[in-house]
Protein backbone atom coordinates (compact mmCIF):
# COMPACT_ATOMS: atom_id res chain seq x y z
CA UNK A 1 0.00 0.00 0.00
CA UNK A 2 3.19 2.19 -0.05
CA UNK A 3 2.64 4.25 -3.28
CA UNK A 4 1.47 7.20 -4.08
CA UNK A 5 -2.17 7.29 -5.95
CA UNK A 6 -1.64 7.40 -9.98
CA UNK A 7 -3.03 10.43 -11.86
CA UNK A 8 -6.04 8.59 -12.96
CA UNK A 9 -6.85 7.92 -8.99
CA UNK A 10 -6.40 11.66 -8.22
CA UNK A 11 -8.64 12.91 -10.54
CA UNK A 12 -11.35 10.50 -9.35
CA UNK A 13 -10.96 11.70 -5.91
CA UNK A 14 -11.26 15.57 -7.33
CA UNK A 15 -14.05 14.46 -9.38
CA UNK A 16 -15.66 12.99 -6.51
CA UNK A 17 -14.57 16.24 -4.05
CA UNK A 18 -15.01 19.06 -6.37
CA UNK A 19 -18.88 17.84 -8.77
CA UNK A 20 -20.02 16.20 -4.88
CA UNK A 21 -19.73 19.69 -3.48
CA UNK A 22 -20.91 21.48 -6.15
CA UNK A 23 -22.30 19.92 -9.07
CA UNK A 24 -21.21 18.38 -12.67
CA UNK A 25 -21.90 21.74 -14.72
CA UNK A 26 -20.36 23.73 -12.10
CA UNK A 27 -16.59 22.09 -12.33
CA UNK A 28 -14.57 21.84 -15.67
CA UNK A 29 -11.65 19.79 -16.67
CA UNK A 30 -9.40 22.72 -15.99
CA UNK A 31 -10.42 22.83 -12.05
CA UNK A 32 -10.37 19.31 -12.17
CA UNK A 33 -6.74 18.92 -13.24
CA UNK A 34 -5.55 22.05 -11.30
CA UNK A 35 -7.17 20.20 -8.06
CA UNK A 36 -5.61 17.13 -8.58
CA UNK A 37 -2.37 18.38 -9.34
CA UNK A 38 -2.66 16.57 -12.69
CA UNK A 39 -1.69 18.01 -16.22
CA UNK A 40 -4.06 18.59 -18.75
CA UNK A 41 -2.72 16.03 -21.49
CA UNK A 42 -2.61 13.57 -18.75
CA UNK A 43 -6.31 13.85 -18.19
CA UNK A 44 -7.24 13.55 -22.07
CA UNK A 45 -4.42 10.33 -21.81
CA UNK A 46 -7.21 8.70 -18.67
CA UNK A 47 -10.76 10.34 -20.10
CA UNK A 48 -11.51 11.34 -23.44
CA UNK A 49 -14.42 13.70 -21.21
CA UNK A 50 -15.22 14.77 -18.00
CA UNK A 51 -18.04 12.81 -18.63
CA UNK A 52 -16.06 9.50 -18.72
CA UNK A 53 -14.09 10.45 -15.74
CA UNK A 54 -17.80 11.43 -13.97
CA UNK A 55 -18.83 7.62 -14.69
CA UNK A 56 -15.52 6.10 -13.09
CA UNK A 57 -16.38 8.51 -10.23
CA UNK A 58 -19.79 7.45 -9.49
CA UNK A 59 -18.42 3.99 -9.89
CA UNK A 60 -15.87 4.74 -7.74
CA UNK A 61 -18.80 6.66 -4.95
CA UNK A 62 -21.19 3.68 -5.09
CA UNK A 63 -18.34 1.44 -4.55
CA UNK A 64 -17.19 3.43 -1.35
CA UNK A 65 -20.91 3.99 -0.12
CA UNK A 66 -21.54 -0.08 0.06
CA UNK A 67 -17.85 -0.70 1.72
CA UNK A 68 -18.35 2.08 4.63
CA UNK A 69 -21.84 1.82 4.57
CA UNK A 70 -24.14 -0.26 3.68
CA UNK A 71 -21.92 -3.91 3.85
CA UNK A 72 -21.34 -3.00 7.30
CA UNK A 73 -24.39 -2.67 8.51
CA UNK A 74 -26.74 -5.18 6.48
CA UNK A 75 -24.27 -7.73 6.38
CA UNK A 76 -24.28 -7.56 10.50
CA UNK A 77 -25.89 -10.12 12.72
CA UNK A 78 -28.50 -7.48 14.20
CA UNK A 79 -31.98 -8.31 14.22
CA UNK A 80 -33.08 -7.06 10.04
CA UNK A 81 -35.83 -4.65 11.08
CA UNK A 82 -32.97 -2.87 13.48
CA UNK A 83 -30.72 -1.98 10.34
CA UNK A 84 -32.46 0.66 9.03
CA UNK A 85 -31.91 3.05 12.45
CA UNK A 86 -28.56 2.22 12.18
CA UNK A 87 -28.09 3.50 8.58
CA UNK A 88 -30.29 6.76 9.96
CA UNK A 89 -27.53 7.36 12.56
CA UNK A 90 -24.79 6.85 10.28
CA UNK A 91 -26.07 9.09 7.51
CA UNK A 92 -27.01 11.60 9.98
CA UNK A 93 -23.23 11.75 11.16
CA UNK A 94 -22.00 11.00 7.73
CA UNK A 95 -23.81 14.45 6.94
CA UNK A 96 -23.36 16.36 10.01
CA UNK A 97 -19.05 15.55 8.94
CA UNK A 98 -19.72 16.95 5.91
CA UNK A 99 -20.92 20.95 7.10
CA UNK A 100 -18.56 21.01 9.87
CA UNK A 101 -15.95 20.09 6.63
CA UNK A 102 -17.54 22.55 4.27
CA UNK A 103 -20.46 24.07 5.55
CA UNK A 104 -22.57 22.50 4.11
CA UNK A 105 -25.12 19.48 3.85
CA UNK A 106 -23.77 17.87 1.10
CA UNK A 107 -26.65 15.34 0.28
CA UNK A 108 -26.36 12.10 -1.36
CA UNK A 109 -23.73 12.47 -4.35
CA UNK A 110 -25.18 9.70 -6.16
CA UNK A 111 -29.01 11.18 -5.84
CA UNK A 112 -27.46 14.60 -6.76
CA UNK A 113 -26.08 13.63 -9.94
CA UNK A 114 -29.41 11.54 -10.89
CA UNK A 115 -31.51 15.28 -10.26
CA UNK A 116 -29.07 17.16 -12.32
CA UNK A 117 -28.14 14.96 -15.08
CA UNK A 118 -30.62 11.97 -15.53
CA UNK A 119 -32.57 14.43 -18.68
CA UNK A 120 -29.38 14.97 -20.14
CA UNK A 121 -27.01 11.75 -20.16
CA UNK A 122 -28.67 8.50 -20.66
CA UNK A 123 -25.84 6.76 -19.86
CA UNK A 124 -25.29 8.16 -16.29
CA UNK A 125 -29.17 7.81 -16.09
CA UNK A 126 -28.66 4.30 -16.91
CA UNK A 127 -25.66 3.39 -14.72
CA UNK A 128 -27.50 5.35 -11.63
CA UNK A 129 -30.42 3.20 -12.23
CA UNK A 130 -28.49 0.37 -11.84
CA UNK A 131 -26.85 1.58 -8.38
CA UNK A 132 -30.60 2.29 -7.04
CA UNK A 133 -31.68 -0.98 -8.21
CA UNK A 134 -28.47 -2.50 -6.62
CA UNK A 135 -29.32 -0.18 -3.65
CA UNK A 136 -33.04 -1.15 -3.15
CA UNK A 137 -31.68 -4.85 -3.02
CA UNK A 138 -29.88 -3.84 0.67
CA UNK A 139 -33.57 -2.96 1.29
CA UNK A 140 -35.46 -5.92 -0.51
CA UNK A 141 -32.72 -8.60 1.41
CA UNK A 142 -33.18 -7.11 5.06
CA UNK A 143 -37.53 -6.91 4.32
CA UNK A 144 -37.39 -10.62 3.37
CA UNK A 145 -35.13 -11.09 6.56
CA UNK A 146 -37.37 -9.57 8.75
CA UNK A 147 -40.44 -11.15 7.43
CA UNK A 148 -38.81 -14.58 8.37
CA UNK A 149 -37.33 -13.13 11.32
CA UNK A 150 -41.08 -12.64 12.30
CA UNK A 151 -40.89 -8.70 12.55
CA UNK A 152 -42.96 -7.53 9.31
CA UNK A 153 -46.07 -9.34 7.99
CA UNK A 154 -45.99 -12.05 4.90
CA UNK A 155 -48.07 -9.19 3.51
CA UNK A 156 -45.48 -7.09 2.98
CA UNK A 157 -44.19 -6.76 -0.99
CA UNK A 158 -40.30 -6.65 -0.42
CA UNK A 159 -39.25 -4.92 -3.55
CA UNK A 160 -41.96 -2.22 -3.71
CA UNK A 161 -41.68 -1.20 -0.20
CA UNK A 162 -37.48 -1.31 -0.71
CA UNK A 163 -38.35 1.15 -3.44
CA UNK A 164 -39.97 3.75 -1.32
CA UNK A 165 -37.41 3.31 1.30
CA UNK A 166 -34.52 4.83 -1.19
CA UNK A 167 -37.25 6.87 -2.45
CA UNK A 168 -37.49 8.41 1.10
CA UNK A 169 -33.68 8.36 1.91
CA UNK A 170 -32.99 10.18 -1.33
CA UNK A 171 -35.78 12.70 0.25
CA UNK A 172 -34.50 13.16 3.32
CA UNK A 173 -31.08 13.47 1.88
CA UNK A 174 -32.44 16.15 -0.43
CA UNK A 175 -34.46 17.72 2.50
CA UNK A 176 -31.11 17.72 4.71
CA UNK A 177 -29.27 19.52 2.07
CA UNK A 178 -32.11 22.36 1.12
CA UNK A 179 -32.21 23.35 5.14
CA UNK A 180 -28.48 22.78 5.43
CA UNK A 181 -29.66 20.85 8.52
CA UNK A 182 -28.09 17.40 9.21
CA UNK A 183 -30.68 16.63 11.93
CA UNK A 184 -33.21 16.64 9.44
CA UNK A 185 -31.69 13.01 9.06
CA UNK A 186 -32.22 11.98 12.05
CA UNK A 187 -35.73 13.97 12.83
CA UNK A 188 -37.80 12.22 9.49
CA UNK A 189 -35.30 9.27 9.57
CA UNK A 190 -37.87 7.20 11.54
CA UNK A 191 -40.08 7.62 8.18
CA UNK A 192 -37.84 4.45 6.64
CA UNK A 193 -39.33 2.06 9.24
CA UNK A 194 -43.05 3.69 9.36
CA UNK A 195 -42.76 2.90 5.17
CA UNK A 196 -42.97 -0.71 6.50
CA UNK A 197 -45.46 -0.22 9.52
CA UNK A 198 -48.59 -1.01 8.06
CA UNK A 199 -47.45 -4.50 7.24
CA UNK A 200 -45.65 -4.91 10.46
CA UNK A 201 -47.11 -7.74 12.45
CA UNK A 202 -50.25 -5.81 14.77
CA UNK A 203 -48.91 -8.43 17.71
CA UNK A 204 -45.90 -5.75 17.63
CA UNK A 205 -47.96 -2.66 18.79
CA UNK A 206 -48.61 0.85 17.28
CA UNK A 207 -45.45 2.03 18.71
CA UNK A 208 -43.12 0.49 16.61
CA UNK B 1 -55.67 39.67 -21.63
CA UNK B 2 -54.72 40.47 -25.41
CA UNK B 3 -51.72 41.97 -24.95
CA UNK B 4 -48.93 39.86 -26.01
CA UNK B 5 -46.04 38.76 -23.04
CA UNK B 6 -43.40 41.04 -22.52
CA UNK B 7 -39.70 40.53 -22.71
CA UNK B 8 -39.52 39.90 -19.13
CA UNK B 9 -42.13 37.16 -18.97
CA UNK B 10 -40.99 35.43 -22.32
CA UNK B 11 -37.02 34.80 -20.38
CA UNK B 12 -38.93 33.67 -16.73
CA UNK B 13 -40.97 31.21 -19.63
CA UNK B 14 -37.79 30.14 -21.44
CA UNK B 15 -35.78 29.57 -18.09
CA UNK B 16 -38.65 27.42 -16.49
CA UNK B 17 -39.13 25.48 -19.92
CA UNK B 18 -34.61 25.06 -20.48
CA UNK B 19 -33.42 24.98 -16.76
CA UNK B 20 -36.36 22.69 -16.07
CA UNK B 21 -35.76 20.07 -18.63
CA UNK B 22 -32.14 20.42 -17.87
CA UNK B 23 -30.21 21.74 -15.52
CA UNK B 24 -29.39 25.43 -13.96
CA UNK B 25 -25.45 25.20 -15.10
CA UNK B 26 -26.66 23.40 -18.29
CA UNK B 27 -28.17 26.85 -19.73
CA UNK B 28 -26.51 29.98 -20.59
CA UNK B 29 -27.92 33.85 -21.11
CA UNK B 30 -27.15 33.20 -25.45
CA UNK B 31 -29.31 30.32 -25.34
CA UNK B 32 -32.02 31.59 -22.75
CA UNK B 33 -32.47 34.55 -25.21
CA UNK B 34 -32.15 33.21 -28.15
CA UNK B 35 -35.56 30.38 -26.90
CA UNK B 36 -37.33 33.25 -26.04
CA UNK B 37 -36.80 35.62 -28.61
CA UNK B 38 -34.87 38.49 -26.79
CA UNK B 39 -31.89 40.39 -27.65
CA UNK B 40 -29.19 40.48 -24.83
CA UNK B 41 -29.13 43.74 -23.81
CA UNK B 42 -33.00 43.05 -23.40
CA UNK B 43 -32.14 40.61 -20.83
CA UNK B 44 -29.70 42.60 -18.56
CA UNK B 45 -32.16 45.33 -18.60
CA UNK B 46 -34.24 43.05 -16.97
CA UNK B 47 -32.09 41.04 -14.61
CA UNK B 48 -28.07 41.53 -13.86
CA UNK B 49 -27.44 37.96 -14.38
CA UNK B 50 -29.05 34.59 -15.17
CA UNK B 51 -28.78 33.85 -11.65
CA UNK B 52 -31.91 36.84 -10.62
CA UNK B 53 -33.89 35.58 -13.77
CA UNK B 54 -33.45 32.06 -11.87
CA UNK B 55 -35.01 33.59 -8.93
CA UNK B 56 -37.41 35.26 -10.52
CA UNK B 57 -38.55 31.63 -12.47
CA UNK B 58 -38.70 30.23 -8.99
CA UNK B 59 -41.20 32.26 -7.63
CA UNK B 60 -43.00 32.08 -10.98
CA UNK B 61 -42.47 27.77 -10.77
CA UNK B 62 -43.82 27.58 -7.56
CA UNK B 63 -46.83 30.54 -8.22
CA UNK B 64 -47.91 28.38 -10.91
CA UNK B 65 -47.53 24.90 -8.74
CA UNK B 66 -49.88 26.06 -5.74
CA UNK B 67 -52.19 27.68 -8.33
CA UNK B 68 -52.74 24.49 -10.76
CA UNK B 69 -51.75 21.90 -8.33
CA UNK B 70 -51.71 22.08 -4.63
CA UNK B 71 -54.82 25.08 -4.27
CA UNK B 72 -57.61 22.88 -6.40
CA UNK B 73 -56.58 19.83 -3.75
CA UNK B 74 -55.83 21.34 -0.39
CA UNK B 75 -59.21 23.83 -0.31
CA UNK B 76 -61.15 21.49 -1.86
CA UNK B 77 -64.05 20.04 0.07
CA UNK B 78 -63.02 16.19 -0.23
CA UNK B 79 -62.12 14.68 3.31
CA UNK B 80 -59.14 15.67 4.44
CA UNK B 81 -56.69 12.76 4.52
CA UNK B 82 -58.36 11.52 0.61
CA UNK B 83 -56.30 14.77 -0.53
CA UNK B 84 -53.14 12.79 -0.61
CA UNK B 85 -54.06 10.07 -2.73
CA UNK B 86 -55.43 13.33 -5.56
CA UNK B 87 -51.83 14.73 -5.20
CA UNK B 88 -50.55 11.33 -6.11
CA UNK B 89 -52.58 11.17 -9.43
CA UNK B 90 -52.06 14.46 -10.12
CA UNK B 91 -48.17 14.03 -9.95
CA UNK B 92 -48.45 10.78 -11.89
CA UNK B 93 -50.33 12.49 -14.39
CA UNK B 94 -48.25 15.47 -15.05
CA UNK B 95 -44.59 13.42 -15.30
CA UNK B 96 -46.39 11.24 -17.62
CA UNK B 97 -47.27 14.23 -19.39
CA UNK B 98 -43.62 15.76 -19.12
CA UNK B 99 -42.42 12.23 -20.61
CA UNK B 100 -45.00 12.38 -23.55
CA UNK B 101 -43.52 15.93 -24.79
CA UNK B 102 -40.23 15.75 -24.09
CA UNK B 103 -39.36 12.06 -23.64
CA UNK B 104 -38.22 12.29 -20.10
CA UNK B 105 -39.75 12.32 -16.72
CA UNK B 106 -38.68 15.99 -15.95
CA UNK B 107 -39.65 15.43 -11.87
CA UNK B 108 -40.13 18.40 -9.53
CA UNK B 109 -38.66 21.46 -10.96
CA UNK B 110 -37.77 23.14 -7.59
CA UNK B 111 -36.08 19.95 -5.96
CA UNK B 112 -34.02 20.02 -9.23
CA UNK B 113 -32.50 22.87 -8.14
CA UNK B 114 -32.42 22.69 -4.65
CA UNK B 115 -30.55 19.55 -5.10
CA UNK B 116 -27.92 21.52 -7.90
CA UNK B 117 -27.22 24.90 -6.11
CA UNK B 118 -28.35 24.58 -2.43
CA UNK B 119 -24.12 24.40 -1.82
CA UNK B 120 -23.66 26.75 -3.90
CA UNK B 121 -25.86 29.85 -3.83
CA UNK B 122 -27.06 30.42 -0.56
CA UNK B 123 -29.86 32.88 -1.59
CA UNK B 124 -31.46 30.54 -4.01
CA UNK B 125 -31.14 27.63 -1.16
CA UNK B 126 -32.70 29.93 1.14
CA UNK B 127 -35.79 30.91 -1.20
CA UNK B 128 -36.28 27.23 -1.64
CA UNK B 129 -36.01 26.56 1.95
CA UNK B 130 -38.79 29.11 2.19
CA UNK B 131 -41.00 27.45 -0.71
CA UNK B 132 -40.15 24.10 1.08
CA UNK B 133 -41.57 25.33 4.32
CA UNK B 134 -45.05 26.81 2.53
CA UNK B 135 -45.27 23.81 0.95
CA UNK B 136 -45.25 21.53 3.93
CA UNK B 137 -47.86 23.90 5.37
CA UNK B 138 -50.16 22.49 3.28
CA UNK B 139 -49.51 18.93 4.59
CA UNK B 140 -49.85 20.23 8.03
CA UNK B 141 -52.74 22.00 7.50
CA UNK B 142 -54.43 19.06 5.64
CA UNK B 143 -53.04 16.83 8.86
CA UNK B 144 -54.69 19.09 11.38
CA UNK B 145 -58.48 18.65 9.12
CA UNK B 146 -57.73 15.10 9.04
CA UNK B 147 -57.49 15.03 13.07
CA UNK B 148 -60.21 16.88 13.54
CA UNK B 149 -62.17 14.92 11.29
CA UNK B 150 -61.41 11.75 13.28
CA UNK B 151 -59.03 10.04 10.55
CA UNK B 152 -55.91 10.76 12.04
CA UNK B 153 -54.84 10.33 15.55
CA UNK B 154 -54.78 13.37 17.87
CA UNK B 155 -51.22 11.93 18.45
CA UNK B 156 -49.56 12.79 15.31
CA UNK B 157 -46.95 15.88 14.81
CA UNK B 158 -48.55 17.65 12.05
CA UNK B 159 -44.94 19.45 11.29
CA UNK B 160 -42.79 16.75 11.41
CA UNK B 161 -45.43 14.23 9.44
CA UNK B 162 -45.97 17.19 6.70
CA UNK B 163 -41.89 17.58 6.27
CA UNK B 164 -41.76 13.92 5.90
CA UNK B 165 -44.50 13.72 3.24
CA UNK B 166 -42.80 16.17 1.58
CA UNK B 167 -39.25 14.48 1.53
CA UNK B 168 -41.14 11.34 0.21
CA UNK B 169 -42.80 13.21 -2.84
CA UNK B 170 -39.56 15.16 -3.35
CA UNK B 171 -37.78 11.42 -3.30
CA UNK B 172 -40.53 9.55 -5.28
CA UNK B 173 -39.86 12.37 -7.70
CA UNK B 174 -36.37 11.53 -8.07
CA UNK B 175 -36.77 7.94 -8.73
CA UNK B 176 -39.26 8.62 -10.92
CA UNK B 177 -36.68 10.96 -12.83
CA UNK B 178 -33.70 8.49 -12.69
CA UNK B 179 -36.08 5.43 -13.81
CA UNK B 180 -37.72 7.49 -16.53
CA UNK B 181 -40.51 6.70 -15.12
CA UNK B 182 -43.61 8.10 -14.07
CA UNK B 183 -45.27 5.04 -12.87
CA UNK B 184 -42.83 4.94 -9.88
CA UNK B 185 -45.30 8.03 -8.85
CA UNK B 186 -48.43 6.06 -8.74
CA UNK B 187 -46.95 2.96 -7.78
CA UNK B 188 -44.43 4.53 -4.65
CA UNK B 189 -47.44 7.23 -3.97
CA UNK B 190 -49.02 5.76 -1.63
CA UNK B 191 -46.00 5.70 0.84
CA UNK B 192 -47.03 8.87 1.43
CA UNK B 193 -50.18 8.13 3.26
CA UNK B 194 -48.12 5.37 4.86
CA UNK B 195 -46.23 7.93 6.55
CA UNK B 196 -49.26 9.06 8.48
CA UNK B 197 -50.50 5.14 9.07
CA UNK B 198 -48.74 4.35 12.06
CA UNK B 199 -50.44 7.40 13.76
CA UNK B 200 -54.02 6.61 12.16
CA UNK B 201 -56.59 5.92 14.95
CA UNK B 202 -56.52 1.67 14.65
CA UNK B 203 -60.30 1.67 14.79
CA UNK B 204 -59.72 2.66 10.72
CA UNK B 205 -58.17 -0.67 10.86
CA UNK B 206 -54.89 -1.94 9.12
CA UNK B 207 -55.87 -0.85 5.37
CA UNK B 208 -55.94 2.48 5.25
Amino acid sequence: MGRTSTAKEKLITSAIELIGNRSYNAVGVQELCDHSGVKKGSFYHFFPSKRDLTLEAIDAMWTKFKEQMLDPIFNSDIPAFEKLNVLINKSYEYQTSAKECTGCVTGCGIGNLALELSTQDEIIRQKIEQIFEEWAQYFEDMIVDAINEGTLSVDTDPRSTSQAILAYMEGVSLMGKTFNDPTMLSRLGEGMTQLCISKKKVALGDNM
